[in-house]
């Protein structure tokens, strides 16, 4: 065995406990929420075939996906003459048959379209899991990282667009950060892009405007103008679709009433408000959501007071297993951005839920025949469900005390000569340094010492 | 976007909801424990450098490592005169930097020799995270599946081995799942080898008696024969070493009372009794554990009953972190087989664990009109902590009815014309058929039909 620099993979990281933890406690209040509107757990293996994720995401996706060579004399199976003047491009679909999700959305149809017969409709899933993508590594942004979704397939229901929306509200309220969760809908952009004069032109007209976080109002308008849409129908527009404070009553002189996409909006503001009149739900005709696939309804969510990007975004989609050969199959979804959560958690100083160490109490012995003692006191612990360490050598209170500090552990409890005859410990708080003694047998009083601490 | 069929990649699988409660409900006992027993969690990613995980699983496991392409022009970084002679093991190399996990173990010793001057001594960690193999895909053996590790690193302490035992017992318990844990030392398989004229080849001598639950007692002395061991040696252990009565004192007999291994797992079977008598925690002489690299003592868990093989293993190595140049960190862990536990639950029938929905009652409106109420209705449970689905469209009775019977969700709240001019639902309990009302107001009155269903 030759020994090896150990290293990471660039643009991945270890999670250490301290990480673990608050991460974990993200995820189980996702988790909750979501199983409390009876959305379902599903996993999807990490390997998809090749050609179930390529052509999914676009050109630039493609490029981004870690593609699996294929086991054994891979060599053996491209033809001699395309091996010697192939491109790399061509050769990685001919060696590779496999690949790593790119996301959790293209998984999820897959497995719809394979078990359409074995599944009820509506359906609603969650998944929780790593996804990977090729990106050339860069502060904050991974190639492994989590993704959490929530979707419902198989009904057109706009309740299920307020049910999402109140998970949203939920969650960051359990989570105690302020957000906004701005709404629209794709179908009022398409009026919107039809008074511009940007009908035809549908995709470039929004992908501009999605850009408005970026580059400012003029910015956009001039975009557009380059683009070629009505002047006028663009001037119109700015004198209204940038108001912060623009309403639906405002958007409706501007569309006209008979507007499927603003009736869908107030469908949903209404219905939202009505049963949770705190949440953060806000319309705004400005939100484009890039390029995606969605059709109606779509949402993302923005922590107030840090600048940490959108840490949560969705939609209604039409026709999720198309890809697959299964038509007629809607959905909508929603998606939390983990790691922007945590860094909006962090920013706002929001972490106090974290804990370096979930141990509660350390149990250490001062001599070797200190410690079938000690170990006894530590199952006693345990059996009150307490997390304990039991320092696994006999040592000096010092060595101990360190290493008990070393990893934030509140409680150590001692045996010593004087606690073993008596079968008692000392036990001692090492934030507020005081110090008492306990009988093993004096439940009540330790584990009211432990909840006090 | 070309049409594909869909289809998982050979030897994977999806978690559907109803596998992923019991898998997540094991795994909870798990951690629960583990975290009881003040180990903290750690996630590494599933790529690692290639070079980080060859040499370290023998030649077989280094054909089963997945690799992955490199992104870009991975042909121009090959000479072409080796692009063109070079076999597919080569070039493998040559076009793959990363790869997917093998194991746990392997990742945790690159994350304690990168580590080491941060982490505090003995580092306690558990990981669970699913690995890959390429291996041939066969009924129960995935290429993809989930490890789940407690190890600590930084003491060579036997009461490290002496709690990892009481986890094995407490996680089988609470799982109600009757096992055996089998426990011997590699020291004392040295003395027995030594015995039997096999010093050097102690390699060879534990391969054969690893094969004794496949080929029985006669095949392994002949095979021990075949080798070259000497034969009075190999007559005289056979005396005693197959003996399902064999005790301490028996081998001391034969061995000597001045004998390491012996003493290590005298120690760790007292210590473990006197804490807890109930551990199903036995000597066996001929517990082997393959090839791998322990050196002390080491674990294997067998469920009472059923043939899955063995559902959980471990055992003391001495140089974990070796391999990446840091010498002198000794370290113990045991592992729990995910799979192979969920199949000896099933077996034994334990399995009233699982729920096919966590979903507790469904809200359905019978009109349009009516679906707002029932929203107001399915939010007001989920306020009480009630798992709810709300029905998304309104509907006839017998189609709501159908879908909840299909989910098996055992409650149904009801929502008409006469319900929602009272604020009122009607609650059927589909198991029974039993049907009731509620005002929505009454709290108390539907939390206590909820409890009872």
């Amino acid at each position: 065995m030759s020994k090896v620099k150990p290293a990471l993979v660039q643009g991945t990281r270890d999670l250490s406990p301290d990480m673990m933890y608050k991460r974990s406690y993200v995820i189980s209040v996702i988790k909750e929420v979501f199983e409390k509107y009876a959305f379902q757990p599903l996993e999807t293996p990490a390997m998809e075939r090749l050609d179930t994720l390529t052509g999914k995401y676009g050109d630039e996706g493609d490029r981004l996906i870690f593609r699996i060579l294929n086991s054994g004399d891979f060599k053996k199976e491209v033809p001699a003459d395309v091996w010697q003047t192939a491109e790399s491009n061509t050769l990685a679909g001919l060696i590779c048959e496999k690949a790593l999700r790119y996301d959790l959305t293209v998984p999820f149809a897959r497995f719809v379209a394979m078990n359409r017969h074995a599944i009820a409709l509506p359906f609603k899933r969650y998944q929780i899991q790593p996804v990977w993508r090729a990106d050339r590594p860069q502060k904050g942004r991974y190639r492994e990282f989590y993704q959490c979704d929530a979707d419902v397939v198989g009904s057109t229901s706009l309740w299920q667009e307020v049910e999402l929306a109140l998970i949203y509200a939920e969650v960051f309220e359990k989570l105690k950060l302020p957000v906004r969760i701005r709404l629209n809908s794709r179908k009022l952009l398409n009026s919107v892009a039809l008074k511009a004069g940007a009908g035809e032109k549908f995709g470039i007209f929004i992908t501009i405007l999605d850009k408005l976080d970026k580059i400012g109002r003029q910015s956009v308008v001039d975009e557009w103008l380059k683009a070629g849409f009505d002047a006028s129908g663009i001037g119109s527009l700015s004198s209204w679709i940038f108001d912060e404070k623009v309403d639906l009553l405002k958007v409706e002189k501007h569309l006209g009433a008979e507007n499927e996409g603003l009736e869908e909006v107030r469908f949903v503001l209404e219905k939202v408000k009505s049963l949770n009149p705190d949440a953060p739900l806000l319309f705004d005709p400005t939100l484009a959501r890039g390029l995606d696939y969605y059709t109606g309804c779509i949402f993302e969510v923005v922590a107030e007071g840090v600048a940490v990007g959108s840490i949560g975004g969705g939609g209604r989609y039409d026709n999720l297993t198309g890809i697959f050969g299964v038509e007629g199959i809607p959905g909508v979804g929603i998606s939390f951005g983990l790691d922007r959560i945590l860094l909006a958690l962090e920013e706002r100083g929001l972490t106090g839920f974290a804990q370096v160490s979930k141990a509660c109490v350390m149990v250490t012995g001062l001599s070797e025949e200190d410690m079938p003692f000690a170990a006894e006191v530590a199952y006693a612990f345990r059996k009150a469900e307490i997390s304990t360490e039991l320092y696994p050598i006999a040592t000096k209170l010092k060595k101990s005390l360190e290493y008990a500090n070393k990893t934030a552990i509140p409680f150590v409890a001692i045996i010593g000569e004087d606690e073993r005859s008596k079968r008692s410990f000392t036990l001692k708080n090492l934030k507020t340094g005081e110090q008492s003694s306990f009988a093993l047998t004096d439940n009540q009083g330790w584990m009211k010492a432990f909840s006090v601490g």
